[in-house]
């Protein structure tokens, strides 16, 4: 694809690119900024990066609306072109050369489909998958080779499950969700009453829900709850390896890092943002737009727009001054044994 | 299901619950306290509860033995029974009303026995499970889809293996274990022997043995040794995404909540729990009926029947007082730095 | 097999061998040293386990030389042979003993591999085993049952795939890697573009590239990258549990024991070694040599041949009497508040 082209289809106008007629690049796909071959596109996400611009492989760069980095790019000879959210146009970029694998739709032979489960069109269903009874598929849902879905489950129009995920009894799986290898949703909560005679099972009867758009990373474990639901609301985002207990509710447009964990029953607002590792215990709440820096261990609730971190969490800045002077507790110690023997010797002048 | 005929299922005597016969209401099943729909019945553990009872949907409570309680539930007209252990009570309610899913005995055609494998009575193999040489499964086995025992491995009476999970060569499975989706139990332990020339494998000739009664949780896995056994004793329940090095050897009725990991030969006690995403370091022993709280790291022995936070571990107590401190350091800070200018203003003061 | 002909195996010289003619036991198998059978061989690492050789039930042991514990073997009659790594040489006499489970070649009946796939010589694929287009299978290797190879994958000569693994599209797996159950490798990357109208998905056209030698630990997950690669070096030993992000680099022969988490872009060099729950941050880069102890968490670049540990890291003896002082902060308080005292007291005194 010419660049000129390319440019048309990420909607850069005229006068934020580099426009030469006689320089018009050839773009063979996109690339890393620090790694990329000849004849790639890459990007610049802001002036922190600007100096890789000399050093790159790339022939052209998507770039921020800043002219110095404008003139670094036209001083290398790239060709360029300049958008607001350069990321966001790498996106679309990578879309226009990469064209995701996706089986064609039909059911293998080897599909195990029983006469009660509701197929809709186009739908794929891979190698030795097995589709319990009473399980609805909405229309081109995309079943991967070996997936399980238990009993009375749904999968909503155009869900992706990758091999080996497994959907459990009843769980209700969205619209456009995608359910990445390995991930197991609405599996049985951890419930057991603590008696004289030991752990007692409480039965798991409750459901897990996906909303629309919701994506579950590899290996992640979604249980259901007693009673009631585990509710992942709609375009939520969840990293490989991450735990959500029974009864949690976790709101819209989340993105959870990897090995993220939260216990039961556990409220999450919209937009609430998790970095990897961080915990969260039984029943808090947090509110939405809240931020939890990588490892925050969080013990209580946390209100809307925080941004917390440690363990237990506080707020981040907090954070980063407590983290700063433990780093000094030593020296602490060594001033409060001086100013100890300081003041001894004070008092004794004084007294003497 | 009438209220007076559940209250009997759950052994309630008459002087501990709302019996007037004109209110005796259907109940259609078990339902969350917060979020209870019509017609259904929930609990209250005890006062930290209270609260919700003026708001619930539900039309019948299990009550702690509180006469508060009694008197909220029957100032909003709800039918109620009270027993000393209400959280119990509600588990046997669920099961009155909740029937889990189990397939029905009977081998599917499409599952792989080989014929060396014994099979005992009533047992379920599910659509595509994979039951390789030598292994032994007992009566009343259930076998999920896609199961896959390697050679040799045991599964007791009544053991559940759901879909996906993977029991390794050898493993022993002990009766009434249920194993959750994607675990993994008995795989090669992580044995690896430093030397100039690079990492040596050490092979894992060891087993892993689960005793009665065992749960392992989805996506966890536990590692066989290079010699001896890794041991889970009976009873004990392990949540989701849970790490056991090879070698450890775990109590009875212990609970391991989700994302804990224990290194290589560890020792815990009976009846230890440990709270989300614990760690235990290589070699540790720790003490029966110890807990330790989320997140803990636990790099030295802990006697028995103690409480731990932190990493370093120290007793629960501490840990409060030191993470309540552990804020006040920039505080504590100022502090320090004004008094050495007081006492440097003393000197000053005393030595013209 | 006799102890004299172990020895021999062992490489084990004359000189440094308990040699009676008239003692030469029968050696049935390894075991661990605490735990050892009769007739059984154990070995000794170093002085600090030198007190179980009065205890031990095996019959025979593999020292270090060190005159002491051979002086304590002899006592008690036991064979011996002393050898400069204990620990390898115990390794190399478990597998003069076991022979670890490996299916026959041979493409099982039921495996679907599709007509596209280039099989190698001797190779062994499971039951159920799904291998689709245009995948690669170098010579004798190993696919155990159920294991999903997505289309363009390679795998090396004598690679294991062990049951319920998946490999992701056009993913390099080198030969004689590992890949552990449930393991998921070149899945997509956690790559999500935040716009004001929520996160849009980056395709991740990259792939994930794991060097020879490599073994990848159960239900362990290596994402790929947007564009370009996420590599693992040769000979490098990842355990069960680990999140490798998107894009990372790993040098050659590092270990990461479980539950080690590395987010997107992070560079490690060589030969590090990451213990239990390490975190590291995104695009962080690591040293060569670097040990990071337990639960660390790396949010900033360290240098080649550090110990490091805590959150954030510093240097593991700095961490060492940190966390000593942190379990001081009450009596560090109690000091400061009697110092305040003691010297309002003086001022009061002085200016009275």
């Amino acid at each position: 694809m010419k660049f000129s082209q390319l440019a048309q289809r990420l909607k850069a106008t005229k006068s934020s690119l580099s426009c030469r007629p006689d320089h018009d690049p050839e773009i063979g796909g996109p690339a890393d900024l620090r790694d990329a071959p000849p004849n790639t596109i890459s990007y610049v996400e802001g002036p922190k990066f600007a100096k890789y611009i000399a050093e790159t492989g790339a022939i052209a760069l998507i770039l921020p609306e800043a002219a110095a980095l404008q003139q670094a790019a036209a001083d290398r000879g790239l060709a360029w072109l300049s958008v607001p959210y350069p990321r966001l146009a790498f996106a679309q970029a990578i879309a226009l050369f990469y064209q995701p694998f996706r089986p064609e739709p039909g059911i293998h032979p080897t599909a195990v489909v029983h006469p009660s489960v509701q197929v809709g069109r186009e739908v794929s269903i891979g190698a030795y998958a097995v589709i319990q009874p009473d399980v609805v598929l909405g229309d081109q849902v995309c079943i991967h080779p070996q997936v399980v879905v238990y009993p009375g489950a749904q999968i909503g129009d155009r869900a992706i499950l990758h091999a080996h995920c497994v959907i459990h009894e009843r769980a209700v799986v969205g619209t456009d969700c995608v359910i990445h290898s390995g991930a197991v949703v609405g599996s049985e909560g951890f419930g057991f009453v603590p008696t004289r005679e030991g752990w007692v099972k409480m039965e798991q009867s409750g459901i897990t829900v996906l909303e629309t758009g919701v994506e579950v990373g590899c290996n992640t474990t979604i249980d259901r709850p007693a009673v009631g639901e585990t509710r992942i609301k709609a375009h939520t985002k969840i990293d490989n390896l991450v735990q959500i207990g029974h009864g949690c509710e976790v709101g819209q447009g989340c993105a959870f890092a990897s090995q993220v964990g939260l216990a039961g029953g556990v409220t999450v607002g919209d937009r609430t943002i998790l970095a990897g590792q961080v915990g969260i215990a039984n029943q808090v709440t947090i509110g939405s737009g809240t931020t939890a820096t990588a490892r925050a261990g969080i013990i209580q609730d946390v209100a809307s727009g925080q941004v917390v971190s440690g363990h237990p969490t506080v707020p981040h800045r907090q954070w980063l001054r407590q983290s700063a002077l433990q780093q000094r507790l030593p020296e602490m110690y060594q001033t409060l044994k001086q100013l100890q023997q300081e003041i001894e010797a004070l008092q004794n002048q004084l007294n003497s």
